[in-house]
């Protein structure tokens, strides 16, 4: 696997293990595709399926598992918590190595056109694969929900990028983009006091003047009488992981705490970790292919 | 490639480019095997080539360029700086992922039989793949050099490990082993002190006290006008590159001096770079099969 490509589909159904059994077999089938995770939530009632693959398996799989949820998934007697607008409720694609943003864009149009042609579901174009900056935003597309979704779909402002311009009562409707890797990385704090984690997470976001590629929060981890930074990077090359690590460091001693450990949630891509190393051991020479694994599977 | 095994042959011949070519040859057209880098020396007239490969691979290529090196170096009209005593001169093979050490022993003892037996080589083991601790060492092996080898092989401790237990006089003697993977790495001083350099060298390096598995040496940049601590970490999983960088900033403090770089020369292992990453991001929960690659190459 030359080029790897993400897909991270997010499904409507998160009680009926029989029915996400018969998605992820849609992947495994595939050549050239790897699952690489998949969980289920019955509270949300929704389940996220992670694959990786080359860009001919990728498209292949995408396609085959959006064609087996409007099959299985009936939307008309969907309940939870989470906000949803279809069966295949989202599906981004994201370049992880040797794959392009505009590569990812290209198999979401391919992708998004044929569950619009070929399963009569309207699709919408989001984040990087949509070029309108008002449809780009997950949450602007999905407000309303499947619910109100009937109405919305008319408004000339939200006509479909792919597909019938009226809902598909079954499937809803589907949103597939294009992004940057996402990493959930947290940092744990020598402290109990929350308003601690509070205001390093505001420092070190964006929403408050921060890294322009990081969401953050102040959490409460209760058990260990410790609280987190807990930390969304959007784009870890352009806003990484070690340069915020450091800055919370400092923000933390401001407040006489330490940092005391970091967790990782979910996967990351190697480079973010050789980019790590790099920065800490103060190379000059650095080059991915310096690394043999990068080197052998390139 | 799930398993890589990293097999680096030294030749004694380096002045004929057509030469090395046909012994690179050799590697190129095994299937499982990537050639990784070659280098010739003309002054050593020696040259190095290292592949990596899966078992099979491995041993098929390191016996193909071992029968090739038998076919057209030729012992008797050698010259060169380099210690030497065959054409094949040593040839260590090296886990580097997925594969143990107890796997390259037995490479290692295959390919050394099958040079023996059938190209009519002598043969001795060394480092992890011989047993007798007088006989581990490749310096110890290849004292004398092949001019007087006809003589040492007759002695009864140097009775070879495999293959005739006489002279091959246009091969000479081959060495075969396995290894811990290898990392030259070296740390820039913002000095041009070269004592200082030294002292730091001395007090990491294991022959003076430090580091059990890291040989290090101060070494002039004449042209940066800067010193550097030059170093071999000879198990980089015993002694962590970034457990030695942290000491060389702390001893380069105690002088007034800072760490300005560092230099990676040849490969490094991803292991290396993860583990270095782990450490400095202080992660809790890190597990090599958190990285995407490690997860979709395994």
């Amino acid at each position: 696997m030359n080029k790897i490509i993400e897909c991270v589909p997010n499904f409507s159904e998160g009680k009926d293990a029989n029915k996400i059994a018969e998605l992820v077999s849609e992947v495994v089938s595939v050549k050239g595709v790897k699952l690489l995770d998949y969980s289920m939530d019955s509270d949300h009632n929704r389940s996220v399926i992670t694959f990786c693959g080359d860009v001919e398996g990728i498209k292949e799989a995408a396609f085959n598992i959006a064609r087996k949820a409007s099959e299985i998934i009936d939307m008309r007697y969907h309940k939870g918590q989470h906000p949803r607008i279809g069966a295949l409720d989202v599906m981004p694609f994201v370049p992880v190595k040797n794959a392009t943003m505009e590569e990812c864009i290209e198999i979401a149009r391919e992708v998004g056109k044929r569950i619009g042609d070929e399963l009569n579901i309207p699709v919408y174009l989001y984040e990087e694969a949509q070029p309108n900056p008002k449809r780009k935003n997950l949450e602007d597309i999905r407000r309303g929900e499947y619910e109100h979704f009937f109405e919305k779909i008319k408004m000339p402002e939200w006509v479909p990028d792919f597909g019938p311009h009226e809902m598909n009562e079954k499937s809803g409707v589907t949103v597939i983009g294009a992004r940057h890797y996402l990493i959930a990385y947290n940092v744990n704090l020598g402290t109990n006091n929350i308003d601690i984690a509070n205001k390093i997470a505001k420092a070190v976001r964006f929403s408050s003047g921060g890294f322009r590629y990081l969401k953050a929060m102040g959490v409460d981890l209760k058990q260990r009488n410790i609280v987190q930074v807990s930390m969304n990077f959007t784009n870890y090359e352009k806003t990484p992981v070690f340069r915020v690590f450091e800055v919370i460091k400092r923000e933390a001693a401001r407040y006489g705490v330490n940092v005391v450990g970091s967790e990782l949630i979910g996967l990351i891509p190697a480079k973010a970790l050789y980019d790590t190393a790099e920065y800490y051991l103060m190379m000059e020479n650095f080059s991915y292919d310096k690394v043999i694994e990068y080197r052998l599977y390139e």
